[in-house]
This record gives structure tokens, C-alpha cells and sequence, in this order.
């Protein structure tokens, strides 16, 4: 084997392609070991489930969590594994939702707030309004709210967790679709497909801030 | 260097080296030289386009492409990505959709259809039968189509081309959607995400099955 600058020497030769195998082995050992995206893909509807628990664990090391008497079960579902996905924010969370009117959603939100997370939601003009929306209860919790102020309407339904991963689908956050409609929901961490959304929000949150409207007098 | 068998032979040592080392190059190299899967995000509004000549185009190697008199751009925009995408199809084209009023994409089905690709669609009772609806274009050209027989909404709003790759997000097809909303589309080809789409199209379309129905007689 002909090495450059190796001289003939097949001592060095040997040094050289042993190394560059122990690169290679470990860089191939480093890829395999290192943490896989989150890939994972949620069908609904989800069945009727009690996420009280889930909630009360999510809500901080001193909360009390005691158990729930409600008969519903507390197995694992779509919506639960949901939950369990906006719950491990630990720094931000990025909303961008035509409807809001899930009520296990919004506490999970406003408990995300509570922890220090920095939450911001985009949401539709005239959906947030009807009544079963959170949007109220989510400012009222002092949670950054914005929306669209054009004639479409903002028919987003995504989520991203600390700027990291993606939470996308046909879902809107109601009890109506999680439990009676057929919806899917992709949980991504591929960075290929986080970025342009990321983007996207960044876009929205900034064209619908209010500072940004022009309120014109009468006569100007 | 040890090499188990060597025997203390360094010429079979380097040897060996070489060829491990040789290997890993080559893994390494047909890795980075493998189709890479289709990653896409578009998003919406998509400004008023002609698509008529890529339409045209669609329709066949007889069909004459005749350059479109209307005055709207011919640019690249997300609508006619997505039909790109679908009109990619060779073989089979399965379709699981809420609301379908757009012409363009219509036709576009219409055309795979007739080029003898195998087009299969769910969509939704409710909404199927309103006006400007696609659904019945499509029946009327000999799609199958089936819809949900539920009280709750059939709101998925994906597609899948020859059975890799996935089109999916919040976007129904209709010109409102299209021309005036904020939305979104994922086109991907990971087999993580496609493979249960196409679990889940197959499961609604069994579901779906109008044999399936039971039509009870009074008195019954």
C-alpha cells in the first residue's frame, strides 16, 4: 500500500492505516450511539382518558400528586403521548394553532408558563374569540398571544419544543377533533424539517405583532 | 497492531488494514452517493399561478403543450411543488382528504387516473357534497373514492405517491387554503414516517368499505 509521504517506510504505513481505521470505527461507533430523533407519528381519535396525573407530575418537584377517583382510564394514548411531548419543554415552546379549545391542552400550556418556559402562541382571529377557546385563559395567565389580522384564517396546527422538535399535523388542540375526528400528528426532531418552521413562526410572530398595525384617524 | 489469525505476520497485518480500512471507505462513499430521501416543507399562501402547461406537460408524451394566452406567472410557488410532487406518481396514488375543491389539483388526479396510475381517496361525508367540490369529477371519472360514515370529521389531510412518499400537513385542498391561508405541507420519503400513513390509509379504507355497511330494514 502506497502511503504519501510515508517514504517507503512500511512501519509508518502500518501506524498510518491502523489509524485511520481506529478513526473511522470510532466515528461509525459515535454515529450509532448518539441519541436518535424523535420520530413518531399519533393517530386520532384518542379515547376518553384521565390525564390527571400526567399533569400533576408535570406541574414540579413540590407539587402533590394524588390519585384521581374519575373512572376514566389512564392508559397510554395519543393524546397522553402528546401531552408527554409538550410536557418535556425545558426552556421553549413555540405554538401556531387555527384552534384552541382542549382543556388538558391549556393546563398543560399554562403549567409550562408556570415552570419558566417561555411560551408563545399564534392563533386565529376569529376562532379565538368562540366560546371553549383557551386563548383567554392563556393570556389571562399572562402567556404571549398574537394573531392574524388578514381575511385567510391562520390554519396552522404546530408546536415546537424547545426549538428542537416539531409537533405537526391535521390537529387542532379541541376535545371535538382529539376524540371524535380522524387526525394524524408527526413528532420530528430532523432538523431539515424544523428549521423552515421555526422560520415560519419567527415570520408570523413579527408580522403579527401589534406594534406593527396602523390605526388610521379618521381624515389622515 | 494485533489482528487476530495474523500470526505475528505483519505483511497479512497491513493487509488486513488495508482492507478493513478499504471497506469502511467504500460503506462510507456508497452511503453518501445513495438517493437522499425527499425532505420539502412548503408553505401557503401560494400567489395566483398558471399551472396549465404543467398540466399540459402531466398529460402524456402525445399531448400537445400549448403555451397558456393568461396573464398570471408561470412562476416556481408551493402549489405547483405539490403538484409536481404528485404528479411524480407511477403507480399508485392514495389520498386521504377532508376538503377537495381546488380545479388544478383535481385535474391533476384526473390525469393520473387516465395515465393508469392506481388513484385511491378517502374523504369526508359532510363535506364531499358541497358545492365546488371535486368529489364528484373524480367519481365521475372513474376514481374510487370512499367516505367516513362516522359523526366524527374524516379531517386528515395527507397523500401518498407509489407508496414512499408522504405528502401531509394542515392544508386542505381547496383555493381558500391554497390562494388566501396560512398553511403547511411536508413532503417526505423517511419509511418511519410514510409506513404508518399507509397503515393508516389502508385501515380507513377497509373501514370504509361501503360491502361493509349494514342497512337495517324497519321492523328489523
Amino acid at each position: 500500500m502506497w502511503v504519501p509521504g510515508a517514504g517507503g517506510r512500511p512501519g509508518l504505513a502500518v501506524a498510518m492505516a491502523a489509524a485511520a481505521a481506529a478513526c473511522l470505527a470510532v466515528a461509525m461507533a459515535a454515529r450509532r450511539w448518539r441519541r436518535r430523533p424523535v420520530r413518531e407519528v399519533l393517530f386520532f381519535p384518542s379515547p376518553p382518558s384521565c390525564t390527571e396525573e400526567l399533569l400533576a407530575e408535570a406541574a414540579g418537584p413540590g407539587a402533590r400528586v394524588q390519585p384521581c377517583p374519575c373512572p376514566l382510564p389512564r392508559s397510554d394514548c395519543s393524546l397522553s403521548r402528546l401531552l408527554r411531548r409538550l410536557l418535556s419543554a425545558r426552556r421553549s415552546l413555540d405554538i401556531c394553532l387555527f384552534a384552541f379549545s382542549c382543556p388538558q391542552l391549556g393546563l398543560a400550556v399554562r403549567l409550562l408558563h408556570r415552570r419558566g418556559v417561555r411560551v408563545r402562541v399564534v392563533t386565529d382571529e376569529q376562532y379565538m374569540g368562540l366560546r371553549g377557546s383557551q386563548i383567554g385563559l392563556l393570556r389571562h395567565a399572562g402567556i404571549q398571544v398574537r394573531h392574524d389580522q388578514g381575511h385567510g384564517y391562520m390554519h396552522h396546527k404546530f408546536a415546537i419544543v424547545d426549538r428542537r422538535m416539531l409537533i405537526t399535523g391535521s390537529l387542532n388542540w379541541t376535545t371535538q377533533a382529539i376524540q371524535s375526528n380522524r387526525e394524524n400528528v408527526l413528532v420530528v426532531e430532523d432538523a431539515e424539517y424544523v428549521k423552515p418552521y421555526l422560520d415560519e413562526f419567527e415570520r408570523i410572530w413579527e408580522e403579527y405583532n401589534p406594534t406593527n398595525n396602523r390605526f388610521l384617524c379618521q381624515g389622515q
